[in-house]
C-alpha cells in the first residue's frame, strides 16, 4: 500500500469519494455498537456463574479462624481473602487489606484522606496551595478524574516502550515537593497494554522525592489478565523492590477481581507497607465496620487459590485473545503501509491503543459515533480530557460480540482512512 | 426496697460486704460475655440463610430494566432494588440512591464529600475556621468517631422523651453559621429506643439554619425494628415534612439492610431531595462505577417487597423481644426502689439505655470487665467520650443467648449496686 502522505491531490479526492461512498453505506446499516469502556462480554461473564453456588442455605459461613461472616468485624479482610488476594498482588497476607467491590473506590478514598488528614501525619494535602501528580499518558480516565476532582494539578508523562519516562519521572519528583503522587497501570497498562520493564519499576522503587508524603499509586488492575498462555509479560514486584531500596512506604498498589469475577460485584484491596497499613486503619476504622466478608468468602471458595485464578484467567483469554486479534489484523491488513496510524499488539490486559494522525483523533471518533460505533472519546486517555496533539484513541474490544467487533473495527479503520485523507488536504 | 440513699452507713458498709462477696464468686466463674456492641446474634442471621440459595448459577441476573447486573455500571443502584429500599425508607424510589454494604461507609462519605467539596456549591468545610455539628446525647459512638475524626466540634443537644431538645437545636442552628448538622437516630434511638415525636420532626423540618450547607443527618438505622406487633413506635416521614416546610434540601436520610440480612453484606442507602441527590453524583461518579448490583438483586428477590421485610422483621423480633425483656425484667427485680439507676423500655431498636447514679459508670463497666462481661465503654454515647455525669450505660441485648444474657445481666446489676454504695460511703 502506497502511504496517504505521497498521494497527490487528485488520487487523495478520488480516495475520498470512495471513502465517503462506504461510509454513507455503514451509516445506513444503523449500528449500535460500543467498543468505548473495558467491560467483560456476556460470555466472559458466564464462566464465573458456578461462584453463585458455592455459597448456598446450608454452607458455614464461618471464616478459617472461626469469625461468623455474616456478622459485623474485621476490618482489613478475613484471612483467606488476604492470602488469595496476597497470592494474586504477590506480597504477604500481612501487607494486605481487603476491601469492598471497587478497586477505583479505594484509589479515590486513598486521595481523598490524604486531602482532608495527610500521609502518615504529614500536612492534608487540603492544606496546601498546590498539590500535584504525574500522569503517565496515555493513561486512564478515571485515575485522571480523580485527580482533577480533588483540584489537583496534573502533568503529563510520556509513556515510552518500558513504562513512563523515568528521567522525567525522576528530574520532577526530587525537584517539585507538590508533586505528592504519580499514577501508574504497571502491567498491560491501560490503554497501551505496556508492562513496566524491570529498570523502570527499579528506578520508581529509587525515587527520592521532594515531598516525603509522596507515593506512587500502582494499579494492578491487569495483574493476571493475561491473552497468551506462552507469550506474558513479567512485572517486577514494586513493594519488595522499595524495601531493598529502602523506601518501603512508597508504593500504594491496588489490585481487584473486578476483570475476574463480576465487575463491581467482585473484591478489591491494597498491599502496602507495615507505616502505610497503620496510616490507612486509623481512617478506616472512623469509615466502616468492615467490607462484605460473604462476598470474600464466595471468592476464596470458588478460586481457592492463585492456581484457581490463573486457570480462570485462562478462560477469559481464550474469548478475549480472537477479539484482540480480529481488531489488531483488520488494523494491519486495513492500515499496513498507509502510515496514518500506529498501534501496540498487546500480551494482556483490556485495551488497543490507537494513535492516529496528529489533529485526527477527535475527527474519527465522531465520525464512528455518527455511523452508530462508540469509541472512548478522544482525549480521555489524557488529563483533562486533552491530548495535546488529538491523536491517541482507546480500543476496547472486550465487550462487543466477535461479529459486531468485526462490523465495528471495519467501520473504525474506515473512519481513520477518511479523517486521514480529509486532514491531509487540509494541509 | 429501700433506696439505697436512705441508708446508714453501717448498712451500706454490711450491704457492700454482701455484694462483694457476690462479686468474688462472680468472678471466680471466669465469664467471657459481650454487651458492648449492637450484633445480631447467631440465630438472628440464620433466619436470612435462605437468601443465599435465590442467585445461583442458573438465576437470571438482569434487572428489570434489562441490566446485566454482573457487569459495570448503574451509579445509583439498579430499579428494583430503589423501590425496595425506598418502601423501606417511606420515600419515592427517585429520591434514592443504593450504595455498598455500609450506611456508616455512606455517611462517612457525605461528611468527607462536604469537607473536600462543599453542599450544593457553598465553601468546602476543610477551608472554614470552624465547623460544628450538634450531637443529641446520649447517641451513637460511631457517629461522633465521624465528626472528631473531621476535626469538627461536637456540641451536646439532652435527649428529651420526643427526641433532641429542641429549643437548644433551633437557637443554636439559628444563630450560628458554623453548625453544618446534627447527628439524628429518630426512630428507636442509639442507645435510648426513643422515637422522635411528631413535633420534634416537625421542628426539625421547620429549622431556618443560619447556614445554608446545614444539613440534617438522620440515620434510620431501626426503622422496621420492631419488638412487638402491636406497639409500635410510627416515626413522620421527614423529607416529606421537610418538603412542606419549604425546606426540600435539608436532610440526608440514611438506611440500610444491615440488621435486617447479613451485617456487613447488606445493602445501604440515601434518601433526598433532587438537588441533594445531584450534588451527590457529581462526586459519586468520580468514586466508582458502582455498586454491587449482584447483591442488590440478591436482597431483592428474597424480601421480594416491604412486606417480605415485615415478615422478616418479626422473626427478629421474636428473638429479641425475649432477650430485652430478660434484661429490663432483671433491672427491674433488681434495682426496682433502689434509686441508683434509670432505664427506658423501647419497643424496637438495639439497645437499652441505662443512667447510673452520677459518677458511677465507668466503675459499673470496669467492675463488668474484670468479671468477665464486656460492656460499651462508658462515656461512649457521648462525643469525645466524655459523659459528662459519668453516668450513661449503653446495653445491647442482641448477641449473647438468652442463657448468657442472664448471666451477663445479674453481673451488671451487681456492679451497679456495689459501684452505687461505694460511691454513696465515699460522700
Amino acid at each position: 500500500m502506497k502511504p496517504y502522505r505521497e498521494m497527490s491531490r487528485e488520487e487523495l479526492l478520488q480516495l475520498k469519494a470512495e471513502l465517503e461512498s462506504k461510509y454513507k453505506e455503514a451509516q445506513a446499516k444503523d449500528l449500535h455498537l460500543d467498543m468505548s469502556r473495558g467491560k467483560p462480554s456476556a460470555e466472559q461473564l458466564d464462566i464465573s456463574m458456578e461462584m453463585m453456588d458455592v455459597l448456598n442455605s446450608s454452607a458455614d459461613l464461618k471464616d478459617s479462624e472461626g469469625v461468623d461472616c455474616r456478622n459485623y468485624g474485621v476490618l482489613d479482610g478475613v484471612k483467606e481473602a488476604k492470602e488469595l488476594l496476597a497470592q494474586m498482588s504477590e506480597v504477604s497476607p500481612d501487607k494486605m487489606i481487603i476491601y469492598g467491590n471497587s478497586s477505583l473506590n479505594v484509589m479515590y478514598d486513598t486521595v481523598a484522606r490524604a486531602m482532608t488528614h495527610g500521609i502518615m501525619g504529614h500536612t492534608p494535602w487540603c492544606k496546601l496551595d498546590r498539590v500535584k501528580f504525574l500522569c503517565p499518558v496515555p493513561g486512564y480516565d478515571r485515575h485522571f478524574s480523580i485527580t482533577e476532582y480533588f483540584g489537583i494539578e496534573m502533568i503529563n508523562v510520556p509513556m515510552t516502550p518500558e513504562g513512563p519516562d523515568m528521567d522525567m519521572v525522576e528530574e520532577l519528583v526530587s525537584s517539585d515537593p507538590a508533586i505528592k503522587g504519580i499514577w501508574c497501570v504497571p502491567k498491560y497498562s491501560n490503554p497501551q497494554g505496556i508492562t513496566y520493564s524491570d529498570e523502570t519499576v527499579r528506578r520508581f522503587a529509587h525515587l527520592k522525592p521532594a515531598a516525603e508524603d509522596f507515593r506512587i499509586f500502582w494499579d494492578n488492575a491487569y495483574c493476571v489478565h493475561h491473552l497468551y498462555d506462552d507469550q506474558q509479560d513479567f512485572l517486577l514486584e514494586i513493594l519488595d523492590e522499595c524495601e531493598k531500596a529502602g523506601n518501603p512506604d512508597l508504593v500504594y498498589k491496588f489490585c481487584s477481581t473486578s476483570k475476574i469475577s463480576f465487575p463491581g460485584s467482585g473484591v478489591a484491596c491494597i498491599a502496602t507497607s507495615p507505616n502505610n497499613l497503620k496510616d490507612i486503619k486509623k481512617q478506616l476504622m472512623i469509615q466502616t465496620i468492615g467490607h462484605d466478608k460473604v462476598n470474600q468468602l464466595r471468592h476464596v471458595r470458588f478460586f481457592k487459590d492463585i492456581d484457581g485464578i490463573h486457570a480462570h484467567m485462562r478462560k477469559h483469554a481464550a474469548i478475549m485473545r480472537p477479539k484482540f486479534e480480529a481488531v489488531l489484523d483488520t488494523l494491519e491488513r486495513e492500515l499496513g503501509g498507509l502510515e496514518i496510524g500506529s498501534w501496540i499488539r498487546p500480551r494482556g490486559g483490556y485495551f488497543i491503543s490507537f494513535d492516529a494522525m496528529e489533529g485526527c483523533a477527535k475527527a474519527i471518533v465522531a465520525k464512528c459515533k455518527e455511523a452508530g460505533v462508540v469509541m472512548t472519546g478522544a482525549g480521555a486517555t489524557y488529563p483533562y480530557g486533552k491530548d495535546p496533539k488529538d491523536s491517541n484513541i482507546r480500543i476496547a474490544p472486550s465487550f462487543p460480540t466477535k461479529e459486531e467487533l468485526a462490523v465495528a473495527t471495519d467501520l473504525f479503520v474506515l473512519c481513520i482512512k477518511l479523517a486521514s485523507v480529509e486532514k491531509l488536504l487540509e494541509a
